[in-house]
This record gives C-alpha cells, structure tokens and sequence, in this order.
C-alpha cells in the first residue's frame, strides 16, 4: 500500500521549488508605466511564520478516519495542513504568503479505492465533520478552502494516492481514470498505449481528471478536442447516501442526464472515484502558428467565421490590443527565442493589432488540409502570418502563466483572472461592460488597473472571453480591493448577459451570483439534489451553492 | 387568438385520411412465408364503437382550466378526447384500433403563452389533477397516455396553438421556438431565413420542437447535425412550483447542468415553453448513396473506422442482413424507382450482404470533400456502390415506416420498433443478446419473430442499435404478447450494458427499468427533483419515474 505523497506544490505559491522565476525588465517597465506610482515589493513570510489554527479532531472521528485509510494516511502535521489549506486563487495566494490563514483541514486524509472513500465519508457524516475533495489543489474560485461550514472539523480528502489507469478501450476510444491522476501522468499512461485525452487547461502540469471533471473544465486545446464535459462518458461517485454510477453510453436518451449533474457538482454532492473518459489517438503531427489581426473585433468575426464554417483549428486564442501589448513586453528580453522575438517585432510595428495562435493537431495530412481550409478566411479578414516559431513558443509557454503570476504579487502587483462565455451576437457588449466595471471600480479606489483579454474557446453560438487584470495592490486593503473588483466584474458579466464562469468552475468566489445564472428555483432544484445526497450538508460546504 | 387546431393525425394509426395505403405482393409473401401461419386479417373498429370513459372534470378546475385559457380552448368532445388518449406505440395502437380505450383525457386545454401554461399548471396544481403535455402525439414509448396516477382527473395540455418562431439569430446561429411548432413548421419558419435545425427523426411529419427536447430526441441526420441534446442551448420550462429558465449560453462552468435536467424531463418536471436550439445555413447540396457492405458484422467495422477517422457521413445507417432482405421485399413491386431498383436487384445478387445508406450535406464543395474522404474507407472494407438512385429512394420514403406499420397491424402481424446503443466493443455482444430474447420469447409463445436491426447513430466511442420484430399477432393475447416481448428485450439489454432507450425516451413503457439504468440511487435523485419542482405529483404521473 503506498503511502501518501508529499504535497505537489510549494506551499506560498504554484509549481515546485526551483522553478526559474524572473520578468523582463520590459515587463517591469510597462507595468510601472500603466499601474501608477512605484510598485513596493511584498515578500512572503517564511513557513514557519504561518499563523493556521489548532487541528481539532474529535476523537470517535480520528479513529473512524484511520479504520478507513489506515493511520498513515491520516496527517495533521503543519506542511500537509497548509498546503491543503487554499487554492491558487489571489486570496488564497496573498493569504498564503501573508501567513495569515483563516482556516485549515483539521486533518487530510488519503484514500486508495472506491470504498475507502465511501468509508471516509461515512465517518465525517456520523461525526457531522465537513469534507473537503482535493486533487491537485489548482482552483482559482475557492474550490478547495476547508471550509467547516458550522461542521466541528473540517477534513481534507486528498485524492493523490488514487492515481491509476483503470481500464482502456482502443476500439472504442476510452479510457478509465482513478481521479487523482494528474494531468501529466494522465497523457504518460494514455501515450503508452498510443492515446491522448487532449486536455491541457493552464493548470495541467498540477490538476487531476477527478479536478477537470468535479470542475466542468475546458483546455486549451478543447475547440477541437471538446471540453471535459464533452469528454466524460461514464462516472462512479461515492455519496454519503451511497455510490450513484453513470454508464458509460455512447448517448442515451434516458431521462434527464444525471452525469451533467456529477460533471461540475465540484465535491457539493460526492466525491468522483472513477472517470471513463474519451480518448484520441496521439495527433502525428502538430503545427502551431501565430498571426496578427488587424484589430480584436475584426479577429473575433474572423474566428466566428472559422468556427461557423469548420474550419477551426484545435487551439484559436485571440488577444486583445492590450493582452498582445503585454505579450510583446513579456516576450522583449529573451523569454521567448528569437524567430518569435522577430515575429513579435514585425507585430509590433502593426499598431493597434491583435495576435493570434493558431494550433493543428492530427494526422499530417489532415493537419495540412485543415491548415488550408483556415488560412483563405484568415487572409480574408486581413490576417498576417507570423510563422511557426512564435507558435512553438507559445505552446513551450502555455503553463507558465501562474508562476507569472507569483513574480507579479512579489512585486506589489494585484493580479487576477476571470472568464466568461457569450453568443457571438453579444461578445462585444459583454466584453465591454465587463471591462468598464474592472476599470471603473478600480480607478475609483485610486488603483487604475490593466485589463487584457483574449478568446480561447470556440462554438458555433459564441465564445468565451478570459480576462486578466493588474493594479497597483492596496497595502493593507488587498482582500477589500479583490472583493470590489470581483464582484463588480461578476454583476456586469450577470447583468450583460454572460456565464458567471466558463471555466474556473463556482466554488466559493462565484457561489453568490448562482442565483443570477440559473435563478431562485435553479438554485432549489440543486439544493433539493444535494439534500437527498448529502442530508447533512457534510460535502464541500460553502462550495457551489452560497450558505 | 387563434382556436384549437384540429387533431393532426388519424384517431386509429399514423398520419394523416388519404395518405397512400399498400404493401407489396413481394413483401406479403415474405411475411407470410417467414411469421409461419396464415395471417388474419384484423381490422379497426368504427370511429363511433370506440369505448372511452365519461368525462369528469371538477366544476371548480373547469371554471379555473376556462380562466386560464378561454372556454374555446378548453375540449372535451369524443374526437378530441380520443385523439389524446394514446400516443403510436404498438399497444396504443391496438387499443385505438380495438376501441378499447383503458383511459382518455377528461379535457383536453390549448394554451397559447407560456404564462397561459403556467395558469393551467397552477389550476391543475390546486385542484390536484394530471397534467399530460402533448406536443405532436407521436410517443412511442407511452409519453402521451393520459394517466391519472391516482389524481381525480387527467388534463392533456396540447401545445398546437403555440406554434411560433420566437427568435433567431443568424450570426449566433441560435433560433428560440415555443415547444407547439411541427417539425416541418420548424425547417419552414427557418428555411425562410436560409437556416436548417436538421432534425430529421422518422416522426418528423408529426413531433414537435417540445416534443424532440423533452425525448432527448436523435433525428436520421444525428450523426452529422447532433442530437437534439447537443442542439439545445437554452430552455424556459414552467413548472408546479415556478418558472426555470436556462440562459443560452455557448458554454459554461457554473455547476451541474440544469440544461440536462429539463432535456429528456418527458413532461415529469414541467412543460417547456421556449427553446433556444443551435441551427445551421441550409445546405445547398446533399448527397445520398446506397452501399452494399459483405456483412452487418463488418459494416459495423467499417462505420466505426469512419467516424473515429473524422470522415462519417452526416446520415449513415447500415441495416443488418434480415432488415436487407426486408427492405429487398419491401422495394420489390415499385415502391422504389427503377433506378434504385436495378440497385437493390445487384445487392440481392450478394446474398449475405448488408446495405448501407449514406448522406453527405453542406456545400457542394465540402460534401464532395467530405465523399471523396470517407469513399476509400468503405472500398477498403470491400464495400460495393449501389449508386444515387437508392440513397434518393431512402430520402423519399424516410418517414414511411410508420404509416406501413398500420398496413401490418390490418393484417395481424404484431410489430414493434426499440433501440439502445453500447461502445463498439459492446456492439455484436448487445445486438446478439437483444435478438436471441425476442427470438427466444417469441418462439416460446409459438409466434417466431423476424427481428431485423440497423445502425443509424454513430458516435466515436459506440453507436445505436435499432431493432423491429415483426411476428404472429396472438389473437386475444396481444398485450401479452407485447408484453412478453418488450420484457425480454429490455431484461436483456440492461444486462447486456446497453441503454434503454437511444432516442425513443423513457415514458411509461420504460419506467420499470430506470433503476437497471440509473440505479436505485440515481432514480431517487430524479425523484427529490421532481417532489422540488412537481410536490403535488401532477406532472406526467407514471412517465419516467415508475409509480
């Protein structure tokens, strides 16, 4: 039986220790520039500096949890307790490196099947303890705060040790995960036997298939692979009223489909414990291109027409004038290598431009075919070609976003991100109204901010948009000043017709706008659910649905 | 305010008085020769020897049902209640035929406004009876019967009068329907803005846009356009306890998808009253073939290659060698045209072989494309070309099955259609076991069956399986029979890993095995949602959720 890993990430911040850090001084430049007065830097406390609360577990709850697990894969102690004490969102972040915690798991513990799982949450719900489902940790929206919710402990269970391929299907192109695998390991078992599950959110190097799917998540990649949603066929998930399974059914016309109501229930009903998911085989060929168009709402009708006529390719990310200024001032100094460094440079002569990455994925032919079939539309719309390389570096950057983001908070910057999705119809209005908000709220407190944006994900209806914003942080006020932003990002994004989320999922950040995305009787029908599956409220408390 | 229409169907069968009646001399002795003794001919009983019980509405919910929607719109006359009694099962049409109605509904309300609904709900609520939603009458599965379900009365609500295009969206490609409007009204009322839903099932004449959400329908184009599943974005439903509406977003991260609640919620959780679907340019070529495949087994080989290579057609259906042979009858006296003819007349030299029927859709350019992709696949697989002229007579006599249905009904034979879908590792292991229960039964009862399938629905982990039976009607007995019969084919399917039900939805037929589906736990969680949204039971008693 093993034993239960260390924690996967550093505890203040994403990735591992030793990663490379650093910005280009461009990057620095231009952020003075834009954020006002001087930046001050904020380093974070040392470790043992970490205010957390005293564990409590009752004592019936402790001997039931190591009955379940075995009493190795119980853990109290301070580095297991902090490291599964937030997530990665810029509360959670500046917490963390304020060493100032409001809550901690009481303790974590690590199951390793099914029924330890199922006998795990037997435990908490006779003890009337909370628990909290972990994967890798990686939520931006407060997915994993450990959360008692009036409970008396609080449990965190770490699904790491469930880490195994159960079964693959060639012939039918599926395979079935343990929900602890992580994103890596996942394309390592599939790219074995020859298969990809094709899901690559910013968060793959960490998130596990049990995270995509509790999460509702979309990849990088999911215009042309399809979104997590898209991907899962069949579940297992244990409940304190007992194990609901969903067949895995090509389709099926059975009533109302209870696996969209486990896909996104992030932890509020159950814990996942099995995926069978749909696989592709490894694409031969990839071809990765970034091009500039002449401004974001012409580039957004070009990608419109693409989609509208099947002619996406896999990956289709759009920039902004503000996101593609940023890229070039991040991309100045050697970050990126130098064929894209020239492409950028060609881009940045184009003033006002908006760049694109364009990726393939398949066999080569079809990689070339479909190439031709989107580049006429693309030339159509004014599009200019800025080669490969640009493209490769894009893909060799595609994670590298959140350590970005640790750089940033060192340097006094309040940074945070935000997504949403809209018909095609309304894209310009909603990203408009959720721009001004940004701008407006935070100008009011004398913290101008940058507001950059992309698309990244196609359908035929509409688009998503993905927001990342920057503002000189308010010393002392950092919670007050995410807080008004926030919200008033998500009144505008309600009040302008979007989605509350198209990626990062509810958790506890989104959980009060639930009412505005499904309404009152929405909100009821899923409170009726989780009460005939979770009676005594023990799951994920706080998560999903607002106390 | 527009009046109730009058029935759209015969009371007795499918379609409509005058609609071109007849069975081929050739397919009669095929018949004859393969369901063993002569067939009796057993004709329907008059309009006026047809027994239904008394009406019996409360005074208090006639003078609410007349509130809510005009006293014009509220019909309780023999013709409109016999009209609402049954939906197109084989059992609902033995009992039209016979005139031995088990129940009709007491009145039958038209509402033309979503808020006219919800008044009828609200009266129906209060007074405590049922209320049966009616699109276009064409259940096959028991959706329509007018079940009290112990309630002092049964109200149909037939939703004719509302009957419009709401909204649509070109650039968007989204259309927003009330749920009244026929299949044909829909591809009309689109067709003049250059847009197509391209949802084709075989009750297309008849089904309704309410109808095909509610079923979780798969029309004959499915496999390129999408179910209805994947073609819906949003929904406003009314329900007992209040309005749900389900924005149309593209996509969205925001918790379990109430979407998937209301789509295949068959009229249990309340009645839809607008639907938001995704729709498509109207395609300026088709091209339909037919294709001899060597055999069903490596037809079936050959689909799955296709549609995990990205190169299905947007209509495939492949028949098994039984269903060649019946369909080689069916063509034989001119109910195909000569070309076609000469087709099939090469196919029959092929003994053994299964014929395929393929439909490309879209510009001329991409169907030619799209051919010229999957054409060496098929050759590869030694499939033989059987020419345009069948695929044309498919594309004409698409919607014929269940008007010849009657033809066999007159003639005493006992025939019934249902359909699952399993991976393609699954596939022969489900369609053996279905076709040895119903060979088994049937035999059993001294009435051997012919029981022939096909494939219509692709999809990259498995497909659908379709299966009719034809046998002996037994004279006296024939709901045991059927009984029998849909027993042993529904036992074996759930024990095979199969669904239950593909496209033809749950209704009363079904009910019994939504735990072998869902399990206990999962029909339990479509309960509590049910007593959340319906407390007093008035929705659709005994449709979806057994009694």
């Amino acid at each position: 039986m093993s034993a239960p890993p260390p924690p996967r990430m550093r505890w203040w911040g994403w990735g591992e220790d030793g990663h490379a850090a650093g910005l280009p001084a461009a990057a620095e430049a231009m952020l003075e520039s834009e954020l006002g007065a001087g930046l001050q830097r904020t380093p974070r406390v040392e470790f043992e500096a970490v205010e957390l609360p005293e564990p409590n577990v009752p004592e019936d709850l402790a001997a039931a949890l190591a009955q379940a697990v075995g009493k190795d894969n119980v853990r109290d102690d301070r580095l297991t307790r902090v490291s599964h004490a937030a997530g990665r969102s810029y509360p959670d972040l500046f917490r963390l490196r304020s060493g100032k915690l409001e809550a901690a798991p009481d303790a974590v513990v690590y199951p390793d099947t099914h029924e330890e799982v199922a006998a795990v949450i037997d435990a908490c719900d006779r003890a009337g303890a909370a628990i909290v489902p972990f994967g890798g940790g990686t939520s931006v929206v407060g997915g994993v705060e450990p959360l008692a919710g009036g409970k008396q402990a609080a449990i965190t269970l770490d699904l790491a040790r469930m880490d195994r391929l159960l079964d693959s299907d060639e012939r039918s192109l599926t395979a079935t995960f343990e929900p602890g695998v992580t994103g890596p390991d996942a394309e390592r078992l599939l790219g074995e036997r020859g298969l990809t599950l094709g899901h690559f959110p910013q968060s793959f190097e960490y998130a596990t298939i049990g995270g995509f799917v509790a999460t509702r998540s979309a990849g990088q990649a999911s215009t042309g692979y399809g979104r997590i949603d898209e991907l899962v066929l069949g579940l297992r998930c244990a409940t304190p009223a007992g194990e609901l399974r969903v067949a895995a059914h090509p389709a099926s016309a059975a009533g109302p489909a209870l696996r969209e109501l486990l896909v996104g229930s992030e932890g509020a009903l159950g814990v996942i414990t099995e995926a069978t998911l749909a696989v592709r085989p490894i694409p031969k060929a990839r071809r990765y291109e970034a091009w500039a168009l002449r401004s974001f709402a012409e580039g957004a009708e070009a990608l419109r027409a693409l989609e509208q006529s099947g002619a996406a390719p896999d990956v289709t990310r759009l920039s902004d004038e503000q996101e593609t200024r940023m890229s070039l001032a991040l991309s100045a100094t050697g970050s990126l290598k130098d064929r894209a460094g020239r492409a950028y440079l060609r881009l940045r002569r184009r003033r006002g431009g908006a760049l694109a990455i364009f990726g393939w994925e398949g066999d080569a032919e079809r990689v070339a075919e479909r190439r031709a079939a989107t580049v006429p539309l693309l030339r159509e719309a004014g599009a200019v070609a800025l080669g490969q390389g640009a493209g490769r570096s894009w893909l060799r950057g595609r994670y590298a976003g959140p350590y970005l983001r640790d750089e940033l908070l060192d340097r006094g910057v309040f940074v945070e991100t935000l997504e949403t999705a809209t018909s095609w119809t309304n894209l310009d209005n909603l990203y408009a109204a959720v721009g001004d908000a940004l701008r407006s709220t935070l100008a009011g407190r004398g913290t101008p901010p940058l507001v950059i944006c992309h698309i990244s994900h196609l359908y035929r209806s509409g688009a998503s948009l993905y927001f990342t914003f920057l503002a000189r942080s308010e010393a002392g006020a950092e919670l007050d000043q995410w807080h008004a932003a926030k919200s008033a990002a998500c009144d505008a994004i309600i009040a302008a017709g979007g989605t509350i989320t198209h990626h990062h999922a509810v958790g506890r950040d989104h959980a009060p706008w639930m009412t505005g995305e499904v309404g009152a009787l929405g909100v009821d029908a899923l409170r009726a659910l989780k009460q005939r599956l979770d009676p005594n409220g023990v799951m994920n408390p706080g998560k999903l649905l607002a106390a």
